[in-house]
């Protein structure tokens, strides 16, 4: 079986799982404390020398790491892939955005405040205006299409879906993002998040 | 013709550059300047909404942004992207890898240094810190294999090279890593990158 070295309070993460859920993929999760310093022992370190979870681990032993990629892995061939070249790079767009320009914003903002306690004026405001940001570009992308790489939910969806869906812990409104607020529910229901 | 923005001091453009000269992929460059804030202008929001160079625009208008996933495109089925479906997903991992923990320091510092002209007491020094850590863990992965990814040249090695090879102009000394200096040059070779 799969095994995948995870934390559940972690969007990077939860991205695996529903993935795999979706998929009807069995995987052995070894749930890994950020906090108490899980991901920076030897042994850790051993499977990821990043120290980052999610770390999947194949039978024969081969490791892979960054969550975009892990998703990637475990939904090829399947619908959450676009069979379409552009529509696939697309997709990879959307992937290296989430990665560049929303999580290190979106995601650690709210890393800041519900893990760390920080108070909002103890945080970088790079991080609020950034956050903005990504999500007014985000809206803009959903205001004609149901899901971000046009009529079915891809890769794209499940990983922006991660930490969009919780940035009002990071402090962010999406008031005033409606296509925004409207493709997390169906994003959700399409994945079953709950 | 695929048309692209870019702009050639930039090491995301320059990927783009390389993977289309290897792969004889006639590209109809336009140079854009960043810091005239020529990505920012309405036109260019037009093209890409994230106001980022390199943007590709396809015969049809069709545009795609984020540099690794334009490389990714252009290079679908070339030698450049691995075969097998787990060397796929580990280049991957190193392509994402490349845009959340090697990128945002190693290629900021030395836009900071070199582009801005700021002295190094004005920088942040968590850019130096976790540059050099993304430097140690290239050198690691390198010390037994010629590639990142195993024993052929990859769109990973395209994408790390690029801010790797200008890190001395980030003021990042790759002396203590021989294995990464080697890899350089044989990255450099194989693309033929002068």
């Amino acid at each position: 079986m799969l095994i995948v070295y995870g934390d559940q309070t972690s969007g990077n993460c939860l991205k695996v799982v529903w993935v795999a859920a979706h998929l009807g993929i069995a995987l052995d999760w070894r749930e890994v404390d950020i906090l108490r310093g899980e991901t920076r022992t030897p042994a850790f370190l051993a499977l990821n020398p990043d120290g980052r979870v999610p770390t999947l681990v194949l039978e024969d032993g081969r490791t892979l790491a960054e969550s975009n990629a892990i998703i990637g892995y475990l939904a090829r061939g399947s619908a959450l892939v676009p069979a379409d070249a552009f529509a696939r790079a697309k997709m990879r767009q959307w992937l290296f955005w989430e990665q560049y320009s929303h999580e290190p914003y979106i995601a650690v903002r709210r890393f800041q405040r519900v893990c760390l306690g920080r108070a909002d004026a103890e945080i970088d405001p790079k991080l609020a205006e950034r956050g903005h940001a990504a999500l007014a570009l985000m809206e803009g992308a959903l205001a004609g299409q149901p899901f971000l790489v046009g009529a079915a939910v891809s890769l794209a969806d499940v990983a922006l879906v991660a930490y969009t869906r919780l940035a009002h812990e990071g402090g962010f409104d999406l008031a005033p993002t409606p296509a925004l607020r409207a493709w997390i529910a169906r994003v959700e229901s399409a994945l079953g998040i709950v």
